[in-house]
């Protein structure tokens, strides 16, 4: 698998400024990106910018915005850049994408293009919490999916542990986000999941939000709704100066899929690139799927 | 109607040394507290602490304590501190109750003495979120009930409105937790509840994490899994140097009924307790009870 990574240069409130400055950036740290969109508008930019020659630019015409309709948008601009970036990964050139545009465009193209897992009901999107001791927390769902039933939940413990473990945990331990830690705590979704996680290895129970960040779990269980309140939350009390990785992975999808904050900085699209490379020369999809099939990872 | 607080001296972790710690530094600053609880324990804690003679004890044998089942032990003993206290607020002897204990102890109690609204399907507890600017929030449902239905909510809105108003806010602003801003945001429960919110006066619409903590808006509502959820991490967040008031209200109840942490230090206590004051001067459950048949508050 190459470590390349295709990013979608359309995508993000302020693309294609910061999408070009963060490849540079990136670049220059070692990571191979090639540019998705439009070539002429692309090109110009990198001159601006001040760019040695033979940054590889892909073009697409098209471009998906953050208020278009996802599934719709794909197929009235096929050659869109976000579609043409997952493609890029599905046909083996690139080994990771990222996107700072819509998620919902972003999973659509990638299952359009990509497929997912076998064994996958749904996937999800999966950020990383800066815990205690500098340490990191998988977050599976931070926003992706909002009305889900108990069984999903016990799949994005596996994609999550799967996350984990290439993020350093030997043995990821896994936690149900909860209002408190006793079992038969919380609402029905969670008392639902609560018995189904149970028997899950390295399921360690509920977790209550203040052990999270103490880092008492590897991988934290919730849906999107509340993932999404609990993120939100947790970046608006840290407050704007926090140093904090807003990408997020969207996993369950068959190829390595990131999306970065529509707001993203150069510096975001920068850290987003090296996370990319880093999931890709892991083969974190591949991880996944195996710890999906046999509820655990083997060294491969 | 009384300012004079019953509380609940044998509820809480550290009850009740915080218990009497607290009361007797209400007393100084001019609040009027009855001790509800062993008598015996209560007078040589009183004495221990060096207590002026004549700080009322109300004498109650029995305790429910935060392992018990809140309805089988108030039928166990009737004599439970808590519910001797809300008793004394059902009679007209204090004009708030002050608990430490277990939440939903502390709720069947004032159910079966003082009652409920007229109008009220659930009461709901009620936090006060400090924010931006050194304004207050008031965040309900806080964590009280896990499932309900988006008609819940909207009672939710008038309670907290009715609270909103007492803290100062003349014209309470009415948000709806969501994870994003736009209608049609969320999971079915929000999506629901933002259709029976929109005609609600003062309702301004879906407010994400950081708009609550901004100070955005007066009342911010929610269930109660969400809502326990979100505060939880706000507290994390903030670290333990936080200056933050965790007493709640259970509005709905026909008396002012308020809950303290159950690991409530003196300080703590003594902050419940000028709440407590502050909310019965102010007849607070009497403007629930307005705002719950007009839709809004009018002078009394």
């Amino acid at each position: 698998v190459t470590a390349t990574v295709a990013l979608d240069a359309m995508g993000g409130d302020d693309a294609p400024e910061v999408t070009v400055r963060g490849a540079l950036a990136a670049r220059e740290s070692g990571i191979e990106v090639i540019l998705v969109g439009d070539g002429p508008t692309l090109e110009a930019r990198l001159a601006e910018a001040g760019a040695p020659s033979g940054v590889p630019v892909h073009h697409a015409a098209g471009i998906v915005t953050m208020h278009d309709d996802p599934i719709a948008a794909l197929r009235r601009e096929p050659d869109s850049s976000i579609r043409v970036a997952c493609q890029l990964v599905a046909d083996g050139q690139a080994g990771a994408v990222v996107s700072a545009g819509s998620t919902g465009a972003t999973l659509a193209a990638a299952l359009l293009t990509i497929g997912r897992l076998p064994g996958i009901r749904r996937p999800v999107v999966a950020a990383v919490l800066p815990v205690a001791d500098g340490r990191q927390t998988v977050l599976a769902d931070a926003g992706g999916s909002m009305d889900v039933q108990a069984e999903v939940l016990a799949g994005y413990a596996a994609m999550g542990a799967a996350y984990a473990a290439v993020l350093g945990s030997a043995e990821p331990r896994i936690g149900l986000l909860n209002v408190g830690e006793e079992p038969g705590k919380g609402n029905e979704l969670a008392k639902s999941a609560f018995a189904l996680l149970e028997p899950i290895d390295g399921f360690v129970g509920n977790v209550e939000p203040p052990a999270v960040l103490a880092g008492a779990v590897d991988v934290v269980v919730t849906d999107g709704f509340t993932g999404n309140i609990f993120l939100k939350t947790i970046e608006a009390a840290w407050g704007p100066g926090s140093p904090h990785d807003s990408t997020a992975l969207l996993l369950g999808v068959a190829g390595e899929v990131l999306v970065a904050h529509g707001a993203a900085s150069a510096d975001d699209v920068h850290r987003a690139l090296q996370r990319a490379a880093h999931v890709a020369q892991a083969g974190l999809a591949t991880r996944v799927a195996r710890r999906m099939a046999t509820g655990e990872e083997t060294t491969s």
